[in-house]
């Protein structure tokens, strides 16, 4: 059993919330338990496609209207151009038969990655659970550090 | 007493910066000794508010006028919208009762993170010592090196 | 001999790239074994100045003209206005005597700092290895984490 490793995904942007889950996939295939901690703009990684119909405020509609609802939403962190620079990553990632973040996600979480929201980040952003994907757990802080406390590799992304 | 914890913050954008907080915060009340290490643009979030009068020369003033002054002028790292952004997260925090940025400031203060300004930015940046807030140490990499080798998590945020 | 350290550089930012040689550097001189991954545009500050004649296909050769060629031509995180900001803070530099990006890597390269470009995001930036400066190593992500298991300091810059 290899050591635990720990991610903060504090990024929304396609091209780390990828080179997250690399990360996270290839611990996971070499024995290591891995938690990822999604918070602020990370948490767009894990909002499902689909609206929900949820009663919100004007701040919180506003933010999520904004913000990119999904994996298959998410811009790049450079060279964007307005979602055009991520289709056109997306289209080369195809033809080299490399993994998109979809497929990633639900790799990660049939190799057990702990998948945990920042619920601090939540409130603040006006998202609600049932606007997540399934499967992943719901802590603050406080969990993270003692899980970087038990880990040997802890990055922030 | 739990291990000690540092994080590189490099970032100058608001949200970046709160999150280091919320991280130095939530080790230090749970026993762990916390470094920071404030390089490029994480300096701005140590500036006094108030202009402070010093002879500076014309790229060190450009700088120094260009950059936001303190952690109340910090942007977001997306969605800013030249200041709006960060107004609304802001009020946002106010009503849901999130501590502001300059509270997490003074809180680490007062359980005691270490706070360490690296000189080599302050000297390309043009800052000097009395336009950063009180209670903080200066020191270079090696520093830094020497305290991340007594840590067990180490973050560049 | 001090303990290991290891960067995931995923940013092609100078100001970035510059954090972590300087860190890189810094333990290198300490007595510290030290691995730099680098990752998708963190790939642009080890390709040549100088184009090489490759058959690319039309979305490599796009990417590869629309990305900076070589550390030398890295744009600021911030304020760097179509590279003026990374101009004055070169110029800024140069007058503080602080080692210029090229000087830094070339320094690395001395000390022995392994560098090690990620075969992943090469194949899907289109990037070859004769691109790339010499001296570096091709790998990748179990690579990484086999070295950031024998490391006491891991970060992603």
């Amino acid at each position: 059993m290899a050591d635990k490793k720990t991610m903060i995904v504090f990024s929304g942007d396609m091209d780390k919330v990828m080179a997250s889950f690399i990360i996270a996939n290839g611990a996971a295939a070499m024995g290591s338990e891995v938690t990822m901690f999604f918070t602020f703009w990370g948490l767009n990684a894990l909002r499902k496609a689909k609206k929900i119909k949820i009663k919100k405020d004007f701040m919180e509609s506003m933010f999520g209207w904004m913000m990119p609802r999904g994996s298959e939403k998410l811009g790049l962190s450079k060279m964007n151009f307005c979602g055009m620079g991520a289709s056109m990553m997306k289209s080369i990632m195809k033809k080299k038969n490399v993994n998109s973040l979809p497929e990633l996600i639900e790799s990660a979480q049939l190799m057990g990655v702990k998948m945990i929201a920042c619920t601090m980040s939540m409130d603040v952003m006006g998202i609600r659970e049932e606007e997540l994907i399934d499967g992943i757990e719901f802590a603050g802080v406080a969990t993270y550090l003692g899980e970087s406390d038990e880990a040997n590799v802890n990055l922030f992304i």
